[in-house]
C-alpha cells in the first residue's frame, strides 16, 4: 500500500498542475519550524502534545467531536458505520508537527500515527533536525482586546506587569520614555512597534499596531499573547474569540464527507496496517483525541464509580485555569449504538457549581483528577521549563513525591492539583 | 438510514452545545439567498449549475480532482479503494443551493444528489420558496485590480464603457461630476462608494472604495465584478487571483481523510441508496463533475477516435472566454487501476496552439465540441437572459437551428461555437 507505485492516478493530471505549488509550499514549510512555546502560549495552558515515537490512543469519536466543532453542524443520520474500526485504536507516533493557519493565525498540530497491535509493536523514531520539543513559555502574558485596543485611532495598552516584565527595560529619563519593539508573529513575519509610556503611567503600543490589528482582522474579545523566548526574542500570537472562528472549510468539503473522511481514514489505516495523518485543533476541539497511552493505562488503573469526587481543569478567558470539582453520576456509553463500550466520555457527571461557563455533562476518565490517581501527581517541584516529558504530557509527573498536605480538598475529599492536559505551576501573573 | 432515530449519538454532547449556533446560521441562511446573477458573474462565463430534479451523472475523479486543486496537494498512495463506487454514479439532483464563502467570498455550490438506479428511477421534486434559477448577468462588467486600484490612497478606476453602461448616469453639469453609489456584494452586504467624473475623462470610485478593499482584502490581481440586477440594483462580486486561494481547509482535515470522504461519502450513497451532498467550487475545480445526463448522452452518442478534431472554450483572465482547437491524440483509461474504464478525461489530446496558459492532456467528451455533435448546439440566437434550462445548462440550446455557415473553421474542420459549460454570447467586451 505504501509504494509510490500504487499511488491513484486519478489525479495524475492534477498533480503536474500542482506540482510546483506544492514544491514551493513544502520548501518553504520544511524551513518554517514554529517557536515551541509559542505555540504552546497559543493553544492554551491545558495542551500538551504527545512526543514522535511513543504510544497513544487515538479516539475516533473525538476526532469527529473535533469536526462537529469546526463545522459548527453535527452530522446526520448518513454517515456509515465502520465495524473494523475500533472506539479506541494503538497508534505510535511517527510524526508530530506544531502549525499555525495561513490566515486566521490559529494554531494546529500534525501528526501521522500508525495503528500498532501491542506495545512492544513499535520501533525506534529517528531524530529529526528539525523536531521541535512540545514546551510551554516561561513568560508569557495573554490580552483579551478591548474596543480601544482594536480601533483604528488607539494603540494596545499594555498591562504594566507585563510590559517590565516581557518588554525591555525603557529609558525613564527619555520623554516620554519609549523605544522600538521587533516582535516575531506565529509565521516568522516581522512586525515592528512604538512601546511608549505615558503619564498617567500607562503602556501603549503604538506606531505599527494599527497596521497589526488591520492586516491580523483582530476584533474585541480576540487576545494576543507576547512570550520572550530563549533568546529574549519577543513573539507574539494571535487567538480568536470563538465567535469568530472560521467554519471556512465548509466551502470545500460537506460535513458529512469530512465525518465520513475522518472515520474512514481511520478505519482504512486500522485494517490496512497504514499510517494516517490527522490535525489536532486546540482551540477548537472539545477534548483532546489522541492519549499517551502511560496517561490512558494510569487513569484507567482503577474502576470508576458512582459517586466518585473527581476534578477538572478549564481554561479562564484569561488563558488562566481554574479547577472545578463535580460527581460521577452514571457510567455509560456515550453512543451505544456506534460505538458501543468505548470509554470516550463514558463518566456522566454533576458539576458542585452551576452557573456561567460551559462544562460537559460527560466526560472520559482520562480527563480528570480522582483520589485514584492521586499517587501518580505529584503536586509541585516542577521544573521551570515547563516541558513536556515523553509520553506523559505533564511536567515534573516522574519527579518529586506526591505530598497529600498540599493538596486542596473540595468537599472533605483530596483532590490532585493537575491532569495530564495541565500544567502545574503558571508564572504569570 | 435516513430516519433520525438513527442519528448518530455519538456527537449528541457536541450537538447540545452547538445546536443553538447551528440554528442561527440556518435561521440566517434560510433567508439570505444569493443573487443568481452576481452568482454567476463570479463563477465565470462557462460555468452552469443543474436543475433540481434533474439527471446528472457524478464523477468521483472529478470531485476528489476539485480536493486536491482546493488544498494544493495530492493524496499520497493510503487512499483506499472503493469497489462499489463506480467512476459515474446516476443521481438526482435534490436540490442544489448557491453560496458564496463567509470569509473570501468565493462562490460554491452545495448539491444534495440522491443515488437512482435507472432514469425512471426519479420522483417530482417541489418548488422551493426561495429556490433561484441558475441565470447569468445580462450586463456586468469584471476588472483585475491594478496596483493603484487596491492602493490605500488611490480609489478605483472605471473603465469608461462600464461606468457608462452599468452605473446611473452622472450629471455632466456638475463640477465635478458626483455622485452616489449604493451596491450590494454577495452577503447582502451595502457599500457606499463616491462615483466621480475627473479629467482627463476619468471615472473613478473614491470614498468607501478604500474600506471596502481593506474589508475584503483586495490584492492587484484579484478581480471584482459589477452587475445590474433586474431591479436596476447594483451588486459587486470579488474573485481572488489563484495564487490567493485559502488552503484554510488544510488546518480541519488531512488531505488524504479529504480525499477518503469525498469517496467514502459517495460509495456510501451508492450502496444504502441514500443521497449525499457535495460542494462545487467552480473557481477551484478544474472541470465540472457533476454533468447533466441529457448533456452526457448526447456527448457520448458517438465514439470519439483518435484523430478527431475538436475545441473546447476556455475563461481568460478578463473573464472573458476564448475557444482554443486540438485534436483527439489517443483515448485511455486516466486511471486505470483505481478506475478502470471510466469515461473521466479518457481523451488524450495534443492542442493546436503552444505557449502560454494550461490546457489539460487529458479531456472528458462532454467537455469539448465535436463535429459529431454540431447539430446539438445552434450558434447564435439566444435569448438575451441567459437563463440556463433544464438538464443542460447552455442558453438556447433547444431553440433556433444550427447553421454550418456561421461556425468558424479550424484547420478545415468545422467546430462548433459552444458546449455545455460556456455562454454563447457575451454583452461585455
Amino acid at each position: 500500500m505504501a509504494s509510490s507505485k500504487a499511488k491513484s492516478g486519478v489525479l495524475r493530471n492534477a498533480a503536474a498542475l500542482l506540482d510546483e505549488m506544492q514544491l514551493l509550499a513544502e520548501t518553504q514549510g520544511a524551513k518554517m519550524v514554529i517557536n515551541s512555546e509559542l505555540w504552546h502560549a497559543c493553544a492554551g495552558p491545558l495542551v500538551c502534545l504527545p512526543q514522535r515515537g511513543s504510544l497513544v490512543y487515538y479516539f475516533p469519536q473525538g476526532h469527529s467531536e473535533q469536526v462537529a466543532a469546526t463545522t459548527k453542524k453535527i452530522p446526520n443520520s448518513r454517515i456509515p458505520n465502520y465495524p473494523n474500526l475500533p472506539s479506541q485504536l494503538l497508534c505510535q507516533v511517527h510524526n508530530i508537527t506544531m502549525h499555525a493557519d495561513k490566515d486566521t493565525d490559529e494554531v494546529y498540530a500534525q501528526m501521522t500515527l500508525q495503528p500498532v497491535n501491542s506495545e512492544t509493536d513499535v520501533f525506534p523514531i529517528p531524530a529529526l533536525g528539525t523536531y521541535t520539543k512540545s514546551k510551554h513559555p516561561t513568560e508569557y502574558f495573554c490580552k483579551n482586546l478591548t474596543a480601544s485596543d482594536t480601533s483604528t485611532h488607539g494603540g494596545f495598552s499594555v498591562p504594566r506587569r507585563a510590559a517590565e516584565k516581557l518588554f525591555p527595560q525603557l529609558d525613564y529619563s527619555m520623554q516620554p520614555p519609549n523605544q522600538e519593539l521587533i516582535v516575531r508573529d506565529l509565521h516568522d513575519n516581522m512586525w515592528t512597534f512604538r512601546h511608549i509610556y505615558r503619564q498617567p503611567k500607562r503602556h501603549l503600543l503604538t506606531t505599527g499596531w494599527s497596521l497589526f490589528v488591520g492586516a491580523k482582522r483582530l476584533k474585541a474579545g480576540d487576545s494576543v499573547l507576547f512570550i520572550r523566548d530563549e533568546k529574549s526574542q519577543l513573539l507574539l500570537g494571535v487567538r480568536r474569540a470563538t465567535r469568530q472562528q472560521t467554519t471556512l472549510s465548509s466551502s470545500v468539503l460537506s460535513t458529512d464527507s469530512m465525518h465520513i473522511g475522518v472515520l474512514a481514514a481511520a478505519a482504512h489505516a486500522a485494517s490496512s496496517g497504514s499510517s494516517f495523518t490527522i490535525y489536532y485543533n486546540p482551540r477548537t476541539s472539545p477534548s483532546p483525541f489522541v492519549i499517551p497511552l502511560a496517561r490512558y493505562n494510569k487513569a484507567t488503573y482503577l474502576q470508576p464509580s458512582v459517586g466518585m469526587r473527581f476534578a477538572m481543569m478549564f481554561e479562564t478567558e484569561e488563558s488562566s485555569k481554574r479547577r472545578y470539582t463535580g460527581t460521577v453520576v452514571g457510567i455509560s456509553d456515550y453512543d451505544p449504538m456506534r460505538w458501543p463500550n468505548s470509554k470516550w466520555r463514558n463518566l456522566q457527571v454533576e458539576w458542585d457549581e452551576h452557573g456561567y461557563g460551559e462544562r460537559p455533562k460527560r466526560v472520559s476518565i482520562w480527563g480528570i483528577e480522582t483520589p485514584e490517581n492521586t499517587l501518580l501527581f505529584p503536586s509541585s517541584t516542577l521544573n521551570s521549563k515547563r516541558q513536556c516529558l515523553p509520553g506523559y504530557g505533564v511536567p515534573g509527573l516522574e519527579i518529586g513525591s506526591p505530598t497529600m498536605s498540599s493538596f486542596p480538598r473540595a468537599q472533605g475529599i483530596p483532590i490532585v492539583t493537575c491532569n495530564i492536559f495541565q500544567l502545574l505551576d503558571q508564572n504569570w501573573p
